[in-house]
């Protein structure tokens, strides 16, 4: 088999699981609002579980021998250990706060890893019908059209994105609002949207920056994004300076010529 | 003349220049990301002005009695007073950062006050295609379709927007970042999408519970943006828990059922 044949038809059959999910996902988005809270709960778990149910199925379908790891599924059965073996790596509802709210940031990632290197990336954001794709080697697309970083140079002229995270312990929040404070005086503005595969896209397509998040849910928040941002010409990092490690909740990235500045600014944050 | 009708035909007015400017926008949305960066901050000098000439002349056409507020209008030619006359007030481009950035939170914001009431609202997303609409006592509605506030009364499962705005002295931002974390230990989480009148449009559509903001540009803002909350079912107030001033540039906004729990949060983060 071609292996570059293989690899985009990992990445078509990747699109039609998120498109199934994302139908899902479009109906249930219209619905939160009319359900009540306790309802909405469910609804988003319902949501969750039944779309990690239909990528895995439909990817299972075409690829039995391929390993699984999935945000639900960790959720269920624990850790799943990252192998050499071809893993998809799924988080079926990334923006879940978002899609309870009705805020329009919510999305679908799939990221491919083999031989543990991310291979094929897809986030689709099916409110906004958004398609983020990426493979290995062959260059990043929004609906099928070329992306690429920014290519800003000055941190003042800077968009950059954060999250404010789910914890809400006084040692994390401090923590976060004073990162803020000093990374305020250095950039131009600062946006949250909820989702951190979108940001990961948003700098791949250049309408952010700077990104980083600490803290984020898991590798099914990265594993598509850094296929999409490196293809866009763009780099991931530990927002630390080390290597970017997809099991460590910690993540930073820009084009290539802000890192070096945006690592001087996130150390004198912390 | 019906004064029904007479209404029913100024947001009519307003949604088609609306439109007229959104073209302009979006076109000009697709090319910052391809001009050097100081075309960039001409094409949004350029934009921003265009566009409210658009929209000017477009009213001034069917109303040449009526009175005219713009951003850029008040940045050339100063401060025009808030009489009881029939008056238009607008802000051509509301995100600029966003349409540098090509971050797809824009807005044209079209508020008619009368007797100094806010009157008619409108304010449109050209590039999610969202077109927010509200006339007093007659209702809101996104696209058409009727919108109402959210119906949460819990801070803790509330989402709050608010913006890091423009100013970087230490006061504003220790204050900026000291509210942010006093509120973080409070409610669900936290947006910035860099749009104040698409903030005020979220809170009337139920995508966000709770929004303040201190020191954006001007009435502009906003004028739109009060009358579609309130037509929401929402309340718009001032972050103090005094009356909503048009003029002040301080705003809150929420459902009914928050505004009490909002408030003293608001004032225990000051």
């Amino acid at each position: 088999m071609d292996e570059n044949v293989s690899v985009s038809e990992f990445l078509e059959t990747a699109v039609e699981a998120a498109k199934i999910a994302g139908e899902v996902i479009r109906k249930g988005f219209y619905q939160t609002k009319h359900v009540e809270h306790k309802g909405q709960v469910d609804l988003v778990t319902e949501t969750d579980k039944a779309c990690e149910d239909l990528i895995f199925n439909h990817l299972k379908d075409r690829y039995p021998t391929h390993k699984f790891i999935g945000e639900e599924t960790t959720a269920a059965y624990g850790t799943t250990e990252l192998t050499d073996e071809p893993t998809w790596i799924v988080d079926p509802l990334d923006g879940t706060t978002n899609f309870v709210h009705g805020f329009p940031f919510v999305c679908i990632s799939i990221g491919l890893t083999i031989a543990k290197v991310p291979t094929v990336g897809v986030v689709y954001n099916p409110i906004l019908n958004e398609l983020f794709t990426g493979i290995h080697g062959r260059g990043a697309f929004l609906n099928g059209n070329p992306i690429k970083v920014s290519s800003q140079t000055e941190l003042v002229k800077s968009l950059l994105a954060t999250e404010a995270g789910t914890k809400r312990d006084k040692t994390t929040v401090d923590a976060t609002t004073n990162r803020i404070n000093s990374l305020l005086f250095k950039v131009r503005s600062l946006r949250m949207s909820g989702s951190c595969a979108l940001n990961l896209c948003g700098i791949a397509c250049g309408r952010l920056d700077l990104f980083y998040e600490t803290g984020f849910g898991g590798p099914w928040d990265v594993a598509a994004g850094v296929v999409i941002i490196k293809e866009a010409g763009g780099l991931v990092y530990d927002p630390s300076g080390k290597d970017f490690d997809i099991t460590s909740q910690r993540v930073a990235a820009s084009n290539p010529l802000l890192k070096d500045v945006f690592l001087e600014a996130l150390q004198q944050s912390e």
